[in-house]
């Protein structure tokens, strides 16, 4: 049995999430946060942490980032062991300014600081993880991550990427999606990536290159999850307030892998289970600034919503 | 009982719809078509045809208009008697040319003509119609028709409309929509009117304006439903190929009121049933250019169809 935990004294990861931990700035027509932390793996490990404890981080941080915001993670389970941090370096910054539509914004300021020398290593514990979820980072660091793993215990790689590769590293983005079985990206670059307008003859083509399910999102518009058979779709909740949607997707993605690795079940019925449990925890994200919402948030509020989601598209013929 | 049928050697009409019958010249990545017979009235007609018999039509032609065109709808149980045809007038024509994204379009010809006199006169055994859509056009024209109506046998008016009467007769057309059951606008639309961007809140808004329900069309990304207590999510079936966008949403809304008409239900429940039919019909359309693939199609596949929206968004908890 693939992700079987061997050692009884030292309960073994179930998630590995890889990515950024980083401060923001961020504005939005609902106000501004100066220097909040977030990054992709504060979002993915917040959220994944709602539905499981064993969630290990692999990220980088400079001496300026508060250990308070470590410790808050490691009593809810999250392991903070594979955070490397950098004396004399500072942490990953990010400026971002919304448009009145919360969709489009500017990047104001990208200062890459420490993630300009990130060379991920995994603790010895941490290479039998079952389930890797690959943030956004360049293509040969997220291959790196994947060679480092003990092949006959990992049971479901996501890799997440942007534009930015498909744009300048097509090979080496190429060779890491060969190697993951969930590929998630966004509509338009589902389309940029295949060439293909339509996104069924898009995921078809993309199917092909290796992963065995792509997730395609389309930020308020829901996302789609494609096997080779099969199709679902998930809408977004419609949200009277949407305040800040940095970190959307990673809390998806951390809410999808985070459910998939407490189930153990990669069928796809129980994935699409996943893909509206990462859209419950999306939906809830964005309602304030930065990790805010999650900090406060509890299960019973993510079981609310998800019959939200349910009652949202159910009809009888 | 309203909307009963009283006169039985003349069968009464079930759906009224109103709007144009035209010509259309419609480019593509996928080719062109030229002046192919289409218009808001023949696109909702032809869908609710799949749905019941008596279908009325209300709109105004030119003597340049194929009389076998109104034959092949009257052997389908539509009514074209409310066809006005104008001698040594032409029809209206437009003629439109899509980008590759397949939403975006240029307005490369639009010939007004006989429309610029349209006055809707309701033949007398219309005026009981229970079920009425009113496609886009002058809201004062929209309100004309709803004039003429017995109030008292009228069990829905849906009223679709368009950005240049929100942005040129506001006032005309707010009069309109306190008159109607249910606006059909799309996301664009709704933010334009109610000044709000989240959908939500804009439903609330326009929806205290005196319409019970208020459908927002969404394009590729779908349709929601609201009334001041429920909302419902209608995703698009994701198509491998979209030739001709043009129609689409006459098309939805003669199947949702055709499908409405035909069941003489409108719950909540039936209307979500509705909006799945329409959906359905307009996944069809989109297909090939003008009338083509409605021409074609059949029951069976109707009803196929609406099986896979089932499929898209079904998931167990």
């Amino acid at each position: 049995m693939r992700g079987l935990c061997l050692d009884f004294n030292d309960p073994c990861m179930k998630l590995l999430t890889v990515g950024t931990v980083a401060f923001d700035t961020v504005e939005s027509p609902y106000g501004k946060v100066e220097r909040t932390v977030a990054g992709s793996c504060m979002y993915s490990a917040w959220s994944a942490s709602f539905f499981i404890q064993s969630v290990g981080m692999i990220s980088i941080i400079g001496d300026d980032f508060p250990e308070e915001e470590l410790h808050i993670l490691e009593k809810r389970g999250v392991s903070t062991a594979g955070i490397q941090r950098i004396q004399g370096a500072k942490s990953f910054y990010w400026h971002g300014r919304y448009h009145p539509d919360m969709i489009h914004r500017d990047s104001v300021v990208t200062e890459l600081n420490v993630l300009e020398n990130f060379h991920p290593q995994l603790p010895d514990d941490y290479t039998t993880t079952p389930y890797i979820l690959l943030g956004n980072l360049t293509p040969t660091v997220q291959q790196q991550v994947i060679d480092q793993l003990a092949e006959h215990t990992t049971r479901l790689v996501v890799l997440d990427t942007m534009d930015y590769w498909i744009k300048h590293s097509l090979e080496e983005l190429q060779r890491a999606i060969a190697l993951a079985d969930v590929l998630s990206i966004n509509d338009e670059e589902a389309r940029l990536l295949s060439g293909e307008r339509s996104l069924v003859v898009a995921a078809a083509k993309i199917l092909q290159w290796g992963p065995s399910y792509l997730i395609i999102k389309k930020g308020e518009h829901g996302a789609f999850l494609f096997s080779s058979d099969d199709i679902f779709f998930v809408p977004a909740l419609p949200l009277a307030v949407v305040k800040d949607p940095t970190g959307a997707g990673d809390t998806f993605a951390g809410g999808f892998l985070g459910y998939l690795a407490a189930t153990d079940d990669t069928s796809f019925n129980n994935m699409k289970r996943a893909m509206v449990y990462g859209s419950a925890m999306a939906s809830f994200v964005v309602e304030e600034f930065g990790l805010q919402r999650l900090k406060t948030l509890t299960r019973d509020e993510i079981q609310q919503r998800v019959l939200k989601f349910k009652d949202l598209v159910s009809f009888n013929l």
